[in-house]
């Protein structure tokens, strides 16, 4: 593409409201453009870079044995009514009326519409399991968008919907989606994890997100240094061999800590280790309240503790309650002396604790030398603690590590949620009508364009990888009104493009500053400089990753190039 | 592709409220899946032929030097109160609030947005011309959404806009286009006219519509049986030599016509041609009333005389008013010693008549032997008439037919309507500002499909051209319980995907009838039988179109198989 024939709008300035990288190279380097808050053009070489996603995202779902289709964005309000998510998806659905009145969403995702498709056209187990997707714009009201690309209203997104009749079936799919978004992902260039994540109220069971690692993401993951575990923090399970004090017991003792609470408080006035500290708080557990003990340096997870249980609700005690109950606040809750009727869950941690300190449910005061077993009893010991770095992975390879992620992916086992509340059933090999059994898989292809740029980039632009990059090279003369370089420079262009190098010419009047700066900015990965050796037959090619330069004879530059991609 | 892992709803039954071909056969066959009136699902067959049909389209937008982009559905209402569509687009704009209240239109056509954002990255005459290009699902609240895809909702367009300096630069680019456009619809396999169209309301100078010839098609076209000559009826230019009758002059005479109003009526009572009858009606004007005066076998075109008058405005003149004028009702009207106020226009068909038939201005008369210029004077002679079949071609080259049409795409010179409601403007080599001269060119992609459907089919279902099959060859081993047919089926489909064909692979345990009935249904070019000579190596290739089958041997088959693509 002659570069005098697109649109490549770039900016000097930086644009006040961006606040990450990606966002702002990707409007500095005239990729996008916003329209409305959260709504944005892609411009050609954004569409170009898109494109080169969505071929990837196609090959792997070729792959993976998914058919592609494309379904409309306006639904049906009668659709969603039918699933519940028309009452229940609130303001981030958008909703609009046709000229007769009637209702419509603009689709954020396609259950709905595509449970309805397959129970009408797949009524018989013969034709199951089947995995169907496309790659179409969403909309999403987001109440703040934010980051560009990351968090829009209107977005790219490709989704896939299988169906089956069985269970290991469905778990067949959901391990070929696992292998295909790995694979989509490395061929993306992106570093990234798949997170084990919550079903959160959907209700399906297995889940997990493919998270690009960046400080910018908006979710914690703990991973392990030396295997592919990973999980959002909230997910992950401790997995520790909490090794006994070999210290001997000592008799438990009151001490006064007067106006000594919190944690770091009490470890300070009595310079013991806040791993020697147990942490005592009341919870209200499906309406009773139980005693809920953790090491004073780790953190609490309600979630573990929700599911430990098996309860229904979990919510903390307040201060009045937490008075009523043991007549003590907040800061002096403990374990030992209690009213028989309070039950304990502690954290596996607290179990080899040893000459421990806790509070005294007695204001300004906290015991020392507490042994659990011998000063108190717990009911249930399990994992309800939040994992922290340096645990040993859950895996039991390596030590865990946290990072922020952007979710650029998410597999989903579904099972029958939407086919009940649709009726969406079909005929077993006796006649005999049941649900589908469902999953679903989903990736951001505009947030996966923002991911790239958001981890490829430096102080003077973009750094494509080379399957996403818009064009391969960058084909600039640095005077288009010298003969030679301009002549040189369209003859590259005609044979680099004969060997199928996508190549971009530059082929403006502009000053040669602008067009290196503008050259960067937009970061294809190989630039070609015709320049005053034009006529000597020797050219210049500059990696745009490492800025490594060379001059090359033209004759040699095909082979040179061909080289630098097989590395690249 | 194998079938049993893709989505191919055949229905045996004809869809009650399908009135036309493609829209039965489409929905028949599989292709797609109505959700709300005129919204439908593209499934996987739609979605093969319609990524074909978007190929071919990007590779002539590309060589006509298009860029490509895509720019967001959700469009802000402030850009469409700029242009002034917002107020006069009616309810055909879909619209629609986000959570704050903010409204918006989901786009049917994107001037605004490509205007303001060339307007922001293209402030320079240096880097114009420019053409921009997207495909994109649009929005279009018809009132009587119908035909399936050829009047829909939801609808996949491309739309091309382009920027200049000069006219003469927006005739190069429009040239470019129309040349594009007949490309497309050429390799699209269909038979279409490049028509010339009304520019209408919206203040363009050039257009031409690109229409499917097609019984079914709602707009009606004269053409050229030896040219390239077509043009909407409306706009058809008559280009005739009126030969003067031989006929000596006789004297003019009044007879009587009791009863006898029509031009049917008259010329079977008097026994002369509707050819020699001159037909006269009263018109309003710019508020004066003129009489219009065409040949009795002619009709008239109402927006012909509203050009050759210049006029703002033209209307038929009611009965009382036309009493008032000529003291006679609308039958009886002619324009013989009629008052001086009152101006005559005349077809130049009138000019030639000799010896005619008028009305005499006085109920249950007409006169006879009527000759122009001698009994009435006329102000202006000129073309004012509808084209009829039998007419000589306005180019000079052959004779007039007529056919009807479906639209399938739209060139427009747009000039600066856009770009002057918007202020979107350019700096020229002198720092002054100009309003762009804009250029739009819109295909309905979609409709294209459904037009390539309407015109490709036969009784027993879809016959789809090699450019837009889904896939090149359907591949029906006829019996899958029979080791011999499914091994070879299974090889024959892995080395003919090899050659690059693309394959449909009937893998499906069906009876033998169903496979055949289903493959004529769905139409691919070729279909290639595995049957119960598979072990002697032997399978059958048919010709869908022309329902040719031979026996081939397997070693022969990849030849037979290339000669019949290079032929079909």
């Amino acid at each position: 593409m002659r570069q005098s024939m697109t649109l490549i709008p770039t900016l000097r300035e930086l644009p006040s409201d961006a606040e990450i990288k990606s966002h702002q190279l990707l409007l500095r380097a005239g990729f996008i453009k916003q329209i409305a808050s959260g709504v944005y053009s892609y411009l050609p070489l954004a569409k170009k870079a898109l494109d080169n996603i969505e071929q990837i995202v196609r090959e792997e779902m070729e792959k993976a044995g998914a058919a592609e289709l494309l379904l409309p964005a306006l639904q049906p309000a009668e659709l969603w009514q039918d699933s519940g998510r028309w009452y229940t998806y609130g303001d981030e659905l958008m909703r609009m009326h046709d000229r007769h009145d009637r209702s419509f969403a603009l689709g954020p995702t396609h259950e709905e519409v595509i449970t309805s498709i397959v129970s009408d056209g797949v009524p018989s187990y013969k034709r199951l399991p089947i995995t169907l997707y496309q790659i179409q714009t969403k909309f999403r009201d987001e109440k703040r968008p934010r980051f560009g690309l990351l968090r829009g209203r209107e977005f790219i997104m490709k989704d896939a919907y299988s169906f089956h009749t069985s269970e290991e079936s469905l778990d067949d799919v959901y391990l070929k989606m696992y292998q295909a978004y790995t694979n989509i992902f490395t061929r993306c260039g992106l570093d990234f994890r798949a997170v084990l994540a919550d079903s959160g109220a959907i209700g399906g069971k297995d889940t997990q997100e493919f998270m690009v690692l960046s400080e910018i993401g908006e979710d914690t993951i703990a991973y392990s240094d030396s295997s592919s575990y990973a999980a959002n923090i909230e997910m992950a399970e401790v997995n520790c061999d909490y090794e006994k004090s070999a210290e001997l017991e000592k008799e438990l003792t009151k001490v006064d800590t007067p106006g000594q609470k919190t944690i770091a408080e009490v470890s300070d006035f009595l310079d013991v280790q806040a791993s020697n500290i147990i942490k005592s708080l009341v919870m209200i557990v499906d309406e009773e309240p139980v005693m809920v003990l953790v090491r004073g340096d780790h953190e609490l997870n309600d979630i573990k503790v929700k599911n430990a249980l098996d309860a229904d609700s979990v919510e903390f005690a307040d201060e009045d309650h937490t008075k009523e109950l043991l007549n003590c606040s907040f800061g002096s809750i403990g374990p030992v002396n209690l009213p028989s009727s309070l039950k304990i869950i502690a954290d596996k941690a607290v179990e080899s604790m040893m000459n421990a300190v806790c509070g005294a449910n007695d204001d300004d005061c906290h015991y020392v030398n507490v042994v659990p077993g011998r000063d108190f009893q717990v009911e249930t010991y399990a994992d309800i603690r939040f994992i922290q770095e340096g645990d040993p992975s859950p895996d039991g390879k390596g030590t865990i590590r946290f990072a922020r992620g952007i979710e650029v992916g998410h597999i989903f086992k579904l099972g029958t949620t939407y086919s009940e509340a649709m009726s969406a059933k079909y005929l077993d090999e006796n006649g005999k009508s049941h649900p589908y059994i469902m999953g679903c898989y989903g990736i951001g292809v505009s947030r996966t364009l923002a991911a790239v740029a958001e981890q490829f980039n430096d102080e003077n632009g973009l750094i494509w990888p080379t399957n996403i990059a818009p064009y391969d090279i960058h084909l600039i003369p640095v005077n288009m009104k010298d003969a030679a370089q301009e002549e040189l420079a369209e003859r590259l262009y005609n044979e680099l493009k004969g060997h199928r190098f996508n190549v971009l010419l530059d082929d403006r009047n502009e000053r040669p500053g602008v067009k290196f700066k503008d050259s960067d900015l937009i970061g294809m990965p190989v630039r070609v400089t015709v320049g005053k050796k034009a006529a000597e037959g020797i050219v210049e090619v500059k990696i745009r990753k490492t800025g490594e330069m060379q001059e090359v004879k033209v004759e040699q530059l095909l082979d040179v190039l061909t080289n630098i991609f097989k590395e690249l």
